[in-house]
């Protein structure tokens, strides 16, 4: 395709780590042009002059945010904002024809009453959400291809509904059971300066947070819930680690059949996931690192079975701002376009 | 006490992270000299030589490894050393009138099946091995305080057993639903050279390890089912975390009384833990770090309930070196010598 | 000496990490009791609301700034603020009566013009910034003893000059060839949230900084100049690297005789710093790490001289909040006070 | 071009950090397929068996190295191996018609004294060493672009002459005054397990090594020398930086004409890198963060002048095991098999 066939796509919010993750992935993808970045506290700043080692690949300014005017300028529009300000924009940019990607929690839920309860936002767009997918391809890709407004799936569910899919959807276990223990990176608090994220604080420690009422625990129920075909709560801890990306689920769950042995388990994911070049089972008795899928599109699931217990025990890594935020952003487009949905996604990673 | 009443004691595999703390700590304390240091790779080298920044405060070498003549200078003996060598030379140490602590699993279990079942070594100790009390004072102080032979309780042990303590003494939970998710800097792993605790391998990544076979399960639950006097399983998965020092467990279970809420729980640990001086109970809602453990004997509690699923949920945070291992040793050394328990244990860590 | 008779002390600017550092040594310093703890931002709030892990030892309020107040409470204070602030407090603290020791930069200075024209700050308090005594220890300890009024040293000089201090008191280099290459943890840019002190932004790089204008440069030349009895100016280049605490010294000179070898100037710093508790000259082909002083008021000296160049390379390791700020604070307050200079100073770190 | 038409490409020492990036950028180069990876210690092991993360891209075991046999197989042969051995290896190889990168130091020396003097080896290979060409393409491009026999340029000496070559180039500087203090994350140490490159030894830790006597400092002056047309040497030393990859190198020295100010010499960077793409000289006071070169090919100069002390401080990233070891290689092959330069070759990392 010739450089003036490429789409017009636009970032809203590019000066965070979401939107260098954008920036970075959509300017080596052959089908698109970025020509819009907006933000808020940096307009008028190149967005070199905030990261100057892209300089050489980038030359574009931080401009406000008028959603017609981007709408002129872009047939794609990925929202990377804090909470309760796509919803904002996302209406305005939909009715001038673009698609949409938000990579916030605002379109996320298919019920917008568990949104208000869990993010304290009183919301006004029903409609408009009523016609969101939530943008998770391994799960619902066919939904995805004929959407207009993605809500992207947060970090902590990708990694941790992945794990789970083929689980809940055979009915393999007791979904009352379903705990998930689940660690981070920083770079997840975004690049807004805190004092719990300074180096001095996070780095050489390590700490849950979040127990019993992190926001991310209704949007993993939600989807399990849809994948059991029965309402399904879980318990879900985040952790804090003292590294910049990554995520690691570990998720345990009671087995329906204590029959069930490894190998079962291991041939019902490996034949799950055949098709799926994002997700990775890995062999028997290997477990994954979080750096392995770093700077990658890649899930890596591993799994085990303790007879004991009759539990089954699945780790699953990935990089929470790109299978966990950006590059997800960037499948889901492909799929959304109708591009091969490989498109721009890295797939190996620089080890170590 | 003047000098010359000091009591002489040696550490036996002084050259390790063991050893090292063991020396710290004794050097300043005030009831005790070193006065032997034994090794095995290291012998004739000077311990200063492995450790340059400590030549100023001490000057011994390493000798080779004779029990006997051990046993002849020195009272009290540590051993440092790993799996399946401790009780080769515990029973000649006690044969000879020594107190022995020992940091290795060799003396923890009260079946030595258990332990030669998860070990993989044949014992012959067996009468000696029935002497020995597990070293966990606030667990076990009265048999401590008698003891000979202590077999000083495991790192994530220490973290998780201080953590479920209240609950299965006062049967508050299903003991069959304890899981218990524990995260560990990467001194654990010693410092012998191996790959996966390179910097270049661990540093910036995450992973579990030992899922459903790690050697610290059946340790947990012979003290569980002792606590809970009745037979107990835990599902117990470790990982790896990039820090040098502290572990973080983070303890699931189902309340058997759906009506209690997290104060009750919070009052219960508070009351229950009100004359230890080594574990603190956090206020409602604080949740610890690991770092506020470190280079200290203290294990930090945070105490949640989740009223949506029925669990508790307590976090424990120590200094895997020190409450789980070295400082552990001195304060069950302080015991058994009818000294005051806290007798050179620090209490307060540098922050940050 | 029974506690009625300690010394009531307090610390203005006890929230951030040099305030952090003071109240732990000041806690175990068995000569001085805490009775005051002021701040700004965060008045009203317990110290253990800012600092959890320390509620079992410290129960004190953070509490506003009225030097008169302080004085009534406190003989000595030590003043831990940004630059610029203690200037306007200590002359009211002195006019009380108080012993006064500054950890910022205001009275590190004996030409109010040359910190002017650096810290771009008008100065009003010349007469007393006369009296004030670089607190440096072991350069100044004699003046230290007399004085009322101590600017302590900063941690960037404080490792430079102990490293130079030798050579530059026996005429042994070039002074206009020194070059200081220095590296430093994040903890020295403070407890306020900045983008670049972020663990995401921080961890996993390195970076130079302030190159040929850190304020540090003038502090370092004032006191070379003072030893080398001639004006001296050296190049001063700091770094921040991914760790929390610590900083190395890497001070390179061209020796005036080219036949000194490395072990005429080992002896040379043995012997000059034979009787300083605080500064371990490692010996030959020994170069410090800068974990080996962590958490103590030690500094760490390597010595090289590479007689293809004839250049000295002096290695100094210290930690940048202990002997770089808090603990120097003490010991210049032991001094002061006339009591053993080593009180309460932490002589050994946990390794590792 | 073809799948048929690709060059098979062999590597000789695949399963250290060197081989797996080689690994990493020929996989997704488009002109060469690996047909062949040889090692020593896991012979017969596959590939992926080492780093199962790479498992979907790349199945081939780790074979014997018989040179001969390799020939047949591969028209190009990158050999990662520790000094000393590729000297054994490459003459055969070429021999063959093989043409060969070589990453360890054997084939950097123009003067086989210097390196048998340095590295304590003999050699006997005088005449294939006579026709290797230094693998540095910014510096030596139209000889490596004829040669069979690369030996490519070491990881600090890339840093390092990268920031001196327009200064020694245009005679700017007083050689005898440079001083490159050098700092290099753990992964230089390769991945064979060592006490000091653990992440419970080097982790929030610092310190220098090989003051005065490293090896890359003939290197570096070998290099020099030639840029200056008079014989050079340098003060060299690397320090090892708690981080697993990137080296920052700052290097001084004594501007021959004190009138130069920062702009003159920026304004010489910018022109005299103008066509290197590899090479990015940054605006004025930006300084690079080695970070930004992680996982690309790039190197990032920064300059400052000091007008007081009359000194250029230029300050140089890159990624030690990329433009500092294996993407370097794939440069230097791409143009000695006269492809595009920069083939395969990333030049976004991505941050943070």
């Amino acid at each position: 395709m010739s450089a003036q066939n490429r789409i017009p796509v636009g970032i809203i919010g590019a000066s965070g780590y979401g939107g260098i993750q954008l920036v970075r992935l959509l300017l080596e993808h052959p089908l698109v042009d970025i020509t819009y970045m907006g933000g808020s506290g940096s307009v008028g700043q190149n967005f070199a002059d905030l990261y100057p080692h892209i300089s050489h690949a980038v030359n574009l300014p931080i401009e406000n945010i008028e959603p017609e005017e981007v709408a002129d300028r872009a047939q794609v529009v990925f929202l990377s904002l804090p909470n309760g300000l796509a919803s904002k924009i996302a209406p305005r940019l939909l009715a001038k024809g673009c698609k949409v990607l938000d990579l916030s929690a605002d379109y996320r839920f298919t019920d917008l009453q568990v949104y208000e309860s869990w993010y304290k936002e009183t919301r006004t767009d029903g409609e408009v959400n009523s016609k969101a997918v939530y943008g998770l391809p391994e799960i619902y890709r066919d939904r995805i291809a004929t959407a207009n407004l993605v809500g992207c799936a947060g970090c902590y569910p990708t990694a941790s509904l992945l794990a789970l899919q083929p689980l809940l959807k055979q009915g393999l276990v007791d979904p009352s059971t379903i705990i998930i223990d689940a660690k981070s990176g920083t770079s997840g608090g975004g690049r807004q300066p805190k004092t719990n994220l300074l180096l001095a604080e996070a780095d050489g420690s390590l700490g849950a947070y979040g127990i019993a009422n992190h926001r991310h625990t209704p949007e993993i129920e939600q989807v399990c819930s849809d994948l059991a075909g029965q309402e399904v709560l879980v318990q879900f801890t985040p952790h804090l680690i003292p590294m910049i990306r990554g995520i690691l689920s570990t998720v345990y769950a009671k087995l329906r059949d204590p029959g069930l042995v490894k190998d079962d388990i291991l041939t019902i994911y490996k034949s799950f996931y055949r098709n799926s070049e994002w997700v990775q089972v890995l062999p028997k008795n290997i477990f994954p690192q979080t750096k392995w899928a770093l700077g990658t599109n890649l899930c890596y699931l591993g799994v085990e079975v303790d007879p004991r217990t009759g539990r089954v025990i699945v780790v699953s890594a990935i990089d929470n701002l790109m299978k966990g935020q950006a590059a997800q952003a960037v499948q889901c487009m492909n799929i959304m376009m109708g591009w091969e949905e490989s498109l721009a996604l890295p797939k190996l990673t620089f080890y170590p």
